[in-house]
């Protein structure tokens, strides 16, 4: 008998209807002679909902109470989809974050998973009960207080609970029916692919594809665990992950797996720092301690009449809604920082291309580039990594960019494909 | 310093903007110099929103996941009111049932409070919070799952908490003013009371009155909690309900306290039994066996031509809802109890009139039959307690019953009360 982990987002329980679809599809699991425990989200727009009644309320919810708030939302949803299955004739008990023994770290709002001991959820199964477990939500021993586990976070739980229970597979359903080339709404002649290596898929997550959280990827890459991208809505097999380095080397690869784009960017340049050692970290330090995570950085050669008064250009990447804090941290920090002027830009796109191939295919940086300029497409800035190349375009040019990168890797498929939508949290 | 255990509804934190007008008046009290533990209801018509979401997806929701669907209510208002508080300047933190060692057994639904272990409660006010508990809600130790209290869970939470804080009073809050003499809306002639003995309260509570549920004025008899309860919406002190009996002797004691009505009864008559030992308890398991509370019972004097065939009938009341499950198991059981026949009545009022000064006034009776009689009322059943005296009439009867009795009585004010509502769960 199989253990499987199944994961339902937030569009897949959004109402009673689906709870009840979800409820039959579980059944039907268990039917095919599999121990089921499943992983669910917030019903729709719930967490939005008590997002908005916690800011007309308070003007900076502390993330503890936040916290408490924010976790009513799978208690509901968990709840609903336990009952609709015993109302089918099948068992079925629901567990808290707390009571599947989803152990984090302190830090409300984003916490990480330290341990997991789900003792209660094994029993349940054991007993012939389809487990029901609420995403997205842990617990602090030290503190004895509730968690969240932040964005992607039920995709997160649901990894971890497969890889503390040795499921045989963690299915990851939503409206989306798999991983494409390219997201459909942007290439409409993407494909979906039947089988991606985890060090690609992880790459596409960091690049902006949002059919996985990075978070829970890199999860199951670490705990080797394999996932199945399913629509909720369609009997598609999806696309499956596949953590296995033997799986991955038997697979027909391709050199390109796939072309992510990424809106949510800015970029600061900061003009004229001093070629000293110590001022380029003292930057990079005043934008960690204002809290942002920083992506791309290219530093140019720096210039200057002699080498004392040499000076350089530090360009980075960050996300939009971080953008003023930065600013605002670098101009209090000009008097330490010594540059001349700060510029930023939020008009830029992010394009990348992943592939596990890369590691042995040559020529792909050639193909790009060619591709992008054959499209009169200007790159602002270049980053790579073993089995990604990225580039910044303009915004208005990004999308233009990712079909014309596309068609170049031979990723066109013949038929136009569904458009997807975002998986929620 | 004072420790106050303050409990607001539903109606009182039905949106965002009465949730801040809570958290000011708590504010206020802890600025007043008192230590403040708050117990909060689930926000306006969340229960029923929930409730109707477990009847979409299930015929039976089973207890267990039920309680864990309906704890997410005061989950959401008790974190949005920490946050209110904390938005104001003071400091706050909120606690599930559970957090707040508020153990019960293990009947979901209906779970009693076995023990209330507040020591993050206690810790919480200690270092100078506001701490605020979800109503309605435990936990069972050993089965290890959330439990509800029922109905008035949120009054008994309060009342509990106050008895093991030792807290100098239990504020009651809602949309009520007070304790009236009797239901404004019936008798608009009916004054708030000051004080009221716990005993009268608990009589008038069981009566029907629903500003306080039977429950927790129960828990505060038992456990020598004061209870003053009062509006969320207006400055006046509202009516103090004493548990202590030297208290309640100093008062100046009326010899009635107030008038209750109750529509939510129907009766049945089990016609002609066998007037054997034994029968009329056979009647009496029937109905326990079907999970109904029977309030009042009258059985007549037998008779029959001779001992042997003596019968007699046996009539009592219960609620409404339970009326078609007891004739049922009635007629089921009519075999073994040997009843001629079955009669019902949903068309019946209960009049209660209660006052701890009956112990030692007379006449009290004599006063309420002559302006029943007066008033042309027809009384079906009696039954007294050492404190209470009530009456079932016609249901369309029963408010002329309480406006005479009301005025025979001497309770009428000068000017019209205020119309009170229902004070939730």
């Amino acid at each position: 008998m199989a253990l499987v982990v199944q994961k339902y987002g937030g569009s897949s329980v959004g109402d009673a209807e689906k709870i009840k679809h979800v409820a039959r599809r579980i059944i039907d699991t268990q039917n095919a002679g599999n121990q089921v425990c499943v992983v669910v989200s917030a019903m729709g727009d719930t967490t939005d909902e008590l997002l908005d009644l916690a800011n007309q309320v308070s003007t900076n919810p502390e993330g503890r109470e936040l916290d408490m708030l924010l976790t009513a939302g799978e208690r509901i949803s968990m709840a609903l989809l336990s009952m609709a299955i015993n109302d089918l004739g099948a068992k079925s008990l629901s567990f808290t974050g707390s009571q599947a023994g989803i152990i984090t770290d302190e830090v409300h709002g984003n916490a990480r998973i330290a341990e997991v001991t789900p003792d209660r959820v094994a029993e349940a199964l054991d007993g012939g009960n389809i487990a029901i477990v609420a995403g997205f939500q842990g617990f602090n021993r030290d503190s004895k207080d509730i968690t969240t586990l932040g964005r992607g976070g039920s995709d997160t739980t649901a990894v971890a609970l497969a890889a503390a229970l040795n499921a045989d597979v963690c299915e990851i359903y939503s409206d989306v029916d798999g991983v494409y080339t390219a997201d459909p709404r942007v290439v409409p002649t993407a494909q979906k692919l039947d089988v991606i290596d985890v060090e690609s898929m992880l790459e596409l997550a960091a690049a902006g594809a949002k059919i996985l959280h990075i978070r829970a990827v890199e999860f199951a890459r670490r705990h080797k665990v394999d996932l199945r991208v399913r629509s909720t809505f369609s009997n598609d097999p999806g696309t499956i992950v596949l953590s296995d380095e033997d799986g991955v080397n038997q697979m027909e690869e391709s050199v390109v797996s796939g072309v992510a784009t990424d809106k949510s960017q800015a970029k600061i340049t900061v003009i004229g720092i001093p070629d000293i050692p110590g001022k380029a970290a003292a930057v990079f330090t005043t934008v960690a301690e204002a809290g942002a995570n920083i992506d791309m950085i290219v530093q140019n050669t720096p210039t200057g009449s002699d080498v004392t008064d040499a000076v350089s250009d530090i360009t980075f990447t960050l996300p939009k809604g971080d953008l003023k804090k930065v600013l605002d941290a670098l101009a209090q920090n000009r008097g330490v920082l010594s540059y001349r002027e700060l510029e930023s830009d939020e008009q830029i796109g992010k394009l990348s291309v992943v592939g596990a191939g890369m590691r042995t295919h040559s020529g792909v940086s050639a193909i790009l580039f060619r591709a992008l300029a054959e499209a009169g497409i200007n790159v602002e800035m270049i980053s790579t990594s073993e089995i990604r190349i990225s580039v910044i375009t303009s915004l208005d040019q990004v999308d233009d960019a990712a079909r014309a990168v596309h068609k170049a890797f031979d990723l066109d498929g013949d038929n136009e494909a569904i458009v997807y939508a975002g998986t929620g949290r």
